[in-house]
């Protein structure tokens, strides 16, 4: 049998992976109590509405990525490597990012709850780099324009791999910045 | 009484828009007939299936697309500038790209007609941003990676603009990119 808390993580982890590959507007919340093998009763007792299992999945979507983001931000060595680790990090190119892509998602960006959860994730990641890259040595006004092209760059990566199917492409965009970065003062 | 070919630009013109603000998946040739105003032997003359409808719509905007960023590239001036001036160009940030979210429109990616489409506008845009890029002194290799990242910065620009519902947030991308562009060799 299983216990509260399990079915709650099941029902939040299935509908991060329906999310992330049909899209939260397509996604039932009946779908997401199939797929998830729990009974009935504990979905609607944790999540009354689409919304409230809509919120919990991009929440802990947007934690896990945020949490990864932070591992490599704040590691040990020096500010500018860290930098450099995170936008190197391997990522499932051709997948896309799973919080980026959210802001394609039409049912996403029409509900305040959700939009505001995708831009707090933004918020925080722009100002987890802008405060590395402070520690690198940047004034504040650049350390926050190139934290911005840094998150760009993998976000645009994203969309280059998955327009030419080649995961090479968001690797070439990496390393073009890669190589600018360790040029630059 | 329309020409057979205005009636055609009409129903591109119509699809286009709508594709672009409702994504392709969701738009119906009856919607786009209804907008566009037409009669509806004319849909059906020009073009006999919804695929037919989408490769012509999505050619169209990848055309308008491509020749935008020709212009800037291909325009007067030191190469580097002319680099500048494709990632400068102000952008309707918080529309997004209407190419780069086609890579978001399932639709879009499960049809081999319409994915061929977007991937050959990124593989030419790549090749025009990289020839620049030559033409500015950057030996192949580097060239090639570096156009990769102006064009990501770009891509990811309208991503960080749309997930935080502030254009400000593409320019500072956009910024952050040419300074460093300006400082590197």
């Amino acid at each position: 049998m299983t216990t509260t808390t399990d079915a709650r993580e099941r029902l939040v982890a299935t509908a991060q992976e329906l999310f992330a590959a049909q899209g939260v507007g397509p996604t039932s919340p009946r779908q997401v109590l199939a797929a998830s093998g729990v009974g009935q009763g504990s979905l609607y007792h944790h999540f009354p509405t689409k919304h409230d299992l809509a919120v919990a999945a991009v929440g802990a979507t947007v934690d896990e990525a945020l949490t990864a983001a932070r591992r490599d931000l704040e590691a040990g060595g020096p500010a500018l490597e860290r930098v450099i680790g995170y936008v190197r990090r391997p990522r499932e190119a051709l997948a896309g990012c799973k919080v980026g892509r959210l802001t394609s998602d039409q049912a996403v960006m029409d509900d305040d709850g959700l939009r505001d959860v995708v831009t707090a994730y933004f918020v925080r990641l722009l100002d987890a780099v802008t405060a590395t890259l402070r520690d690198a040595g940047l004034p504040e006004a650049e350390a926050r324009d190139r934290a911005h092209t840094a998150v760009a760059v993998v976000q645009g990566g994203y969309v280059l791999a998955r327009a030419t199917g080649d995961p090479e492409a968001m690797r070439a965009a990496v390393r073009g910045f890669v190589a600018m970065l360790k040029e630059t003062p």
